[in-house]
């Protein structure tokens, strides 16, 4: 049951909660072992802002997943025990409807006519998803970054739907700094002239706006620690041209280059938009008027908050803050700190810490 | 002898330490208090990146200055003791030589033709303006942030000159984090299509790039811990125009828009390319080899580090390590950590805990 990207075509309409209504969305996802008899093995993967579904490889597509070391045959993420779903966010642009997608009433690309897409959108997504695949509930929900917070609203608004829930590097809503962060970045891309109000062509792209965010996510996604260790003062090997008073000098410049250079052409700008606010707009006081009301809400039985020290864009007490509203009795809540040097980005490259704490949490 | 903004033309060739040559430049600069006949309670403030001279009001100039509570009759720096004086960076735009000043050779702006700016040109510009004012020996010599950094390359630089040294919020040099900030602020200025390689007009301005420049800027001058405090997630008044779906939501969001707003104009971009360079390019292990080495030369008898936990821009461990290598025998050298909570920029604004120190220092 194993394979590459499938979709399903969501039926009627698909309100959104801010507003608009979606007709007959896609969402794409992808599936890792074999759900069994009793159809209650599913595990279901919400991803961060920028991923596709493929958290890894499998016989119809060997590309290493996003989560490959993480989801597998005897990995952390047990596919011989465990229907591992991993689910496209809505609003993005790998298979999922978003701003990208040809609008089926007007025949164009929605662009900015895409509504706004927030957290508890795609979390219904992915409810919508789980009736088409007749499971009732989760074994449990599994969410790093963006996609805890998501993990947490579909904890919200399908209480007991699932037994367990993991929340990796992530919080109950933005918090005002990280908020700056993301701000600037989708400001960066509208200002590059390219951008034209969302109307840029496939030929014309806001290369250099994306880039620019890129480079600032690529400085919150790691840790100041990190790159002292890894960079220091080290300096490129060629001298930039006299022409290029302000160009590299630094390896640590040449880095967030390339990764910025890579990023490009493979993310729709106007999705980048989308997801980055709806990352800004979510916070679990929306439901039920305070953090801790909304988090009563959370029926999981068994529950992890993983976080780390050196993240500075889901700072480690907002982990806490997570796993003590979360702790209430009749319920195994725990919270595992670790000191990753990586940042927020941890949970993708920092497996000899991740590894163990996530295939305890399945054990 | 207090009086507002002075200039000093400095005679002769001013030989730039990357190469290049200044004819004749001149060096802003202001003092308040009264040199003594024996010419040696003077105290020199060198300045972070972006303000001008004008540290606290006078006389003749009666808006208030930058550090204006700490500098004045019977305040930390105390200006009926100490004849201050404070300098406007070379390569800055507030009176002193720097690319949008006119080149005398050729009767144009400089611009990109200015020669690369190091903060050791800047140290060496205030020892040329002692030699002016007929000061051999300065009682200390002060300089938060970048200023920290020049006042280091002076005394490296013209060993004995000072008796004490002052350094608060800074670093022996800039670490991969801080460069990585300043250099994406920098890529932001030069990929606005109106910074036209640095031959903008009056007229045409790079304004976007200054914005999005100066609004990287204050998320590294501030603190996560005081936009929480500050800001929460409160919104703004107003909702933002239908067609401006991702416009201003936050209050934070309507702080860094307002500061963006206000820097745009007041500063030459081409300078600001320069004086970021310059805090990037600086290291002490220049002068020696290595970090302890180069300090190893600091002659100053009495020497005070103020650093703030909530900085990330130069992080706490980088005044420990100063503190650490400057404490040596024979020298009364102390460390003062602050837990101020706004961050890199506290040493401007956090003046009840920053103007005890300061004039303990001075006591």
């Amino acid at each position: 049951m194993s394979g590459a990207r499938k979709h399903v075509q969501v039926e009627g309409e698909f309100s959104m909660r801010r507003g608009g209504v979606l007709i007959e969305p896609t969402i794409a996802y992808e599936t890792w072992g074999t759900l069994n008899p009793a159809r209650d093995n599913a595990v279901l993967i919400f991803t961060g802002l920028s991923p596709s579904a493929h958290a890894s490889s499998c016989g119809a597509d060997t590309a290493p997943g996003w989560w490959e070391e993480m989801i597998g045959p005897d990995r952390a993420i047990d596919t011989e025990r465990f229907f591992v779903i991993c689910i496209n966010s809505l609003g993005s642009c790998f298979g999922s409807t978003g701003p990208a997608s040809i609008d089926p009433v007007s025949g164009e690309i929605y662009r900015l006519s895409f509504p706004v897409v927030t957290l508890e959108d795609v979390a219904a997504g992915g409810a919508r998803l789980l009736d088409h695949l007749g499971i009732d509930r989760l074994r449990a929900i599994v969410g790093p970054s963006m996609g805890g917070m998501t993990a947490l609203a579909f904890e919200i608004m399908f209480p007991g739907r699932s037994q367990g829930l993991l929340v990796l590097s992530s919080g109950a809503r933005a918090l005002p700094f990280s908020i700056a962060m993301r701000s600037l970045q989708r400001e960066m891309i509208r200002r590059d002239p390219d951008w034209c109000n969302g109307e840029y062509t496939n030929d014309r792209m806001p290369i250099m706006g994306m880039r620019l965010a890129r480079k600032l996510g690529m400085i919150t996604y790691r840790s100041a620690l990190e790159w002292r260790d890894r960079f220091g003062r080290e300096r490129v090997a060629a001298e930039h041209a006299p022409d290029d008073s302000f160009g590299i000098d630094f390896e640590i410049e040449s880095y967030l280059e390339a990764h910025a250079v890579k990023f490009t052409g493979q993310f729709d700008p106007n999705c980048y938009l989308y997801l980055s606010r709806a990352s800004d707009l979510f916070d679990v006081a929306e439901h039920g008027g305070s953090v801790a009301a909304g988090l009563s809400r959370v029926q999981s039985q068994k529950v992890r908050v993983i976080g780390v020290t050196t993240d500075f864009l889901f700072p480690i007490e907002q982990q806490r803050e997570l796993a003590q509203l979360l702790d209430t009795p009749g319920r195994a809540a725990d919270m595992v700190e670790l000191d990753s040097i990586q940042g927020h980005d941890s949970f993708l490259v920092d497996m000899d810490r991740f590894r163990p704490v996530v295939a305890e949490f399945f054990a």
